[in-house]
């Protein structure tokens, strides 16, 4: 991580004041504190050297370009809802925080298309669409807080991935800012297109470190007309698990199914006062939509009741939102028992039971509580630690398991993050799933587009 | 284009008959001359200096290490189908065939993905994925002839993509050798994963330019149980995009929708001895898929009913090929007319009917025969000038329609090439779209993978 040194800083903030209108700066420790951690748990060493709130595109260029000069870093943010540390901003740095950027542009019901800045709500873009019987198909379970350019940073995932895709299938273009101040837009407004090199998906995922996104052209897609939800309990989370390879090998595409273990129906038990816990070991909730959605959902029934302890369904929206309710309380009923450290993992959808076998493995191998849940048609599984709130940082015996699961994740065939991104925490492990050689190119190319690291240093990569 | 002085190839010669076995190198202009061009219709000044059939990753290892030791082009090959001179190979160039690669190295129908080199025909993995019940979802018209390899340096599109995405949406992985002869491995066989830069998704459709795809991890997806397939005739081709609009209107997705121009359907006639023309100035094919096909094209039927001069639908296989036979036989019927030059925009999908007044503007201000189909639902057109066959090379006249019809695709919002690629035939529109800046940017990504500019120069950017 560069160091600013006071001239520098003052150099950059006296530029800045000149530039920016006054409500967009923010400057002094307890001011910009609130911009130093995004919600991973984790914190910098001190805090931001300045926030600037840009409203539009012109003020980024206009920060970038100072602080390109200066060679200051700058960490973009938006909503700060990462679970990596990704926004994470310590001293002598620059937040450049997009959330002011929050209008819709364009929403073209007729083309299927809208253009949005990006620090536009996931959820708002969403029912902005849904006014034209149209969707924002990528889901992520933070939609109600996170930013579509936060999801956009990270390729955030969500419950309906399986069937729709992650956030890059939704994005068709770009406007970014490049670490010097240049503007350039990538991809365009048609649903195909291959002239150059596909930079749209390139910058998808890049959690900050190329560019800054200022609008991003997005495709929606038709709201199903028929949805149906099913909930079958099991006695073991493994047993869930092969359920749903039951169900994919049956070749039904659900657009959503989620498993939750014991651990987590007793934590959500003990916060609502519900009987989860009883009824079973793992609860694992499908979701058809279409046409044929209750179709799909009757066959879904037939394959699981060998399976389940019990199973029910509902093709009524407020019964199925009964149904997903403990799927919805999971995480805030975990974050009673103390601080959570959210993991991500994804591993081949045959390869799901043996995953929580090695995470069941690392907890107790490490003496660390964790619960599981999984977007199981993906293969994608969050181990949630949870951590003593009265320990800061975190604890190596926290680290030591999820390097556990992190190595049983690659030998598996599997990935270190399916949807919440590197940030830093995972940084340490990231060249044992890329290789030294794709490494260096990696860092190769983040030279390409930001030849003096200023673009959020110490992340991703 | 880098030249190859005669002592550099005549020490790349001695070094590869020394490295690799005897069969895999083609030497001397008569055999290396069927190795020259694609079928863009476009021809490169001379013909290649060598030709290596590669066997396998090491001999694709060791033809890069010294092409890149000795500064020689090397240019990357699957089945020479290509249509716009991307594997155009002229003097002083290496040829590096990848055709002979072309084993399915695994198909796991549990997790639905395929593992495959590059010179696999793609009609041979849907063939192989099929007798599991999946697909290849990727449905490139030339299925039967190209190579897996090829759909990914192009990112090919197809029939299917409005609903089932491009070549880039079903690629999890790709096992590549940089310009150097150093192999990585991008992605993984996950659906979802976010670690590092998404390479796959950067290498997808960069033609050969940034490394040599020596095996790909793809997903799979499962077959339709039912297909219903609908076939309308309109009096002119702008009343047929105007049912599709209406038919995305009313918040369809089918699978497929091909649109035919009354040109088209009169040379299909004169070669098959068929009366389409009669019908109509425009034929639309759709094709529902999916447990509700048939529900679905009902509801295509009543739309189109109204617009279309005749609509008939049916669920029927065999009568569903009889339908689709005329958009099949499209292209050799035009073939047979004259040396035919296939372009490849994309506009926005409302756009569809002022992009095909622009072509027929175009063809008769530089009185050049254009013939259009479009793959309809995405708003991708193919317009076909068909020309002399006595004339060599490609006439101005051609040049200039073709060159309005990319700026008037440009000035819809849409794109040079939907799928096909910029190869070497629309280098010279690039930056119209790109701009100085972002064209600029992936020269540098350009570099970051191969600094003496070794693969396939001259071509994509």
């Amino acid at each position: 991580m560069t160091v600013t040194q006071p001239r520098t800083a003052e150099a950059l903030l006296t530029a800045l004041s000149r530039d920016l209108p006054g409500d967009a700066l923010i400057t002094g420790p307890e001011a910009t504190a609130p911009y130093a951690a995004d919600r991973s748990g984790s914190r910098p060493d001190g805090e931001p050297l300045a926030v600037v709130r840009a409203a539009n595109a012109e003020q980024v260029r206009t920060t970038l370009r100072h602080a390109h000069a200066l060679r200051v870093p700058v960490v973009p943010r938006g909503a700060g809802t990462g679970l990596s540390g990704g926004a994470n901003a310590g001293t002598g740095t620059v937040v450049l925080d997009l959330s002011r950027m929050n209008r819709i542009l364009d929403l073209d019901p007729h083309d299927q298309i809208a253009v949005v800045e990006p620090g536009v709500i996931t959820a708002e873009l969403d029912r902005a669409a849904g006014e034209f019987g149209l969707r924002y198909a990528p889901d992520p379970a933070s939609a109600a807080i996170s930013t579509v350019g936060g999801n956009i940073a990270t390729n955030a995932g969500g419950l309906r991935c399986a069937k729709y895709g992650v956030t890059r299938d939704a994005v068709l273009g770009l406007d970014v800012v490049l670490a010097d101040g240049t503007p350039i837009r990538t991809g365009r407004r048609t649903v195909k297109g291959v002239t150059g090199y596909d930079l749209t998906a390139l910058l998808t995922g890049s959690e900050g470190t190329l560019a800054v996104i200022t609008a991003a052209t997005l495709r929606l897609r038709p709201v199903p007309e028929r949805t149906a939800t099913v909930a079958a309990y099991f006695d073991t989370f493994a047993e869930g698990a092969e359920a749903v390879s039951a169900l994919t090998a049956a070749r039904l595409e659900p657009s959503m199914a989620e498993l939750l273990d014991g651990p987590v129906l007793g934590a959500v038990d003990d916060a609502q006062g519900t009987d989860l816990r009883s009824r079973g070991g793992a609860l694992l909730l499908v979701q058809c939509d279409g046409q044929a959605a209750a179709t799909e959902a009757e066959r879904a029934v037939r394959l699981l009741r060998g399976r389940a302890t019990s199973v029910e369904t509902t093709d009524d929206p407020a019964e199925a939102d009964r149904l997903l309710t403990a799927r919805r309380l999971a995480l805030p009923a975990l974050e009673r028992l103390g601080r959570v450290l959210i993991e991500d993992i994804a591993v081949p959808r045959s390869h799901l039971a043996a995953a929580v076998r090695e995470i069941t493995a690392a907890a107790e191998r490490h003496d660390v509580r964790i619960f599981t849940l999984a977007h199981a048609a993906d293969g994608n599984l969050h181990p949630i630690l949870v951590l003593d709130p009265g320990t800061p940082g975190i604890p190596d015996a926290a680290w030591q398991a999820a390097g556990d699961i992190f190595t049983a994740a690659l030998r598996l065939g599997g990935t270190l993050t399916g949807e919440h991104g590197v940030g830093t925490l995972k940084r340490r492990w990231l060249a044992d799933e890329l290789g030294p050689e794709q490494h260096a190119l990696q860092h190769r190319i983040k030279a390409a587009f930001d030849p003096h690291h200023i673009l959020n240093p110490g992340k991703a990569l």
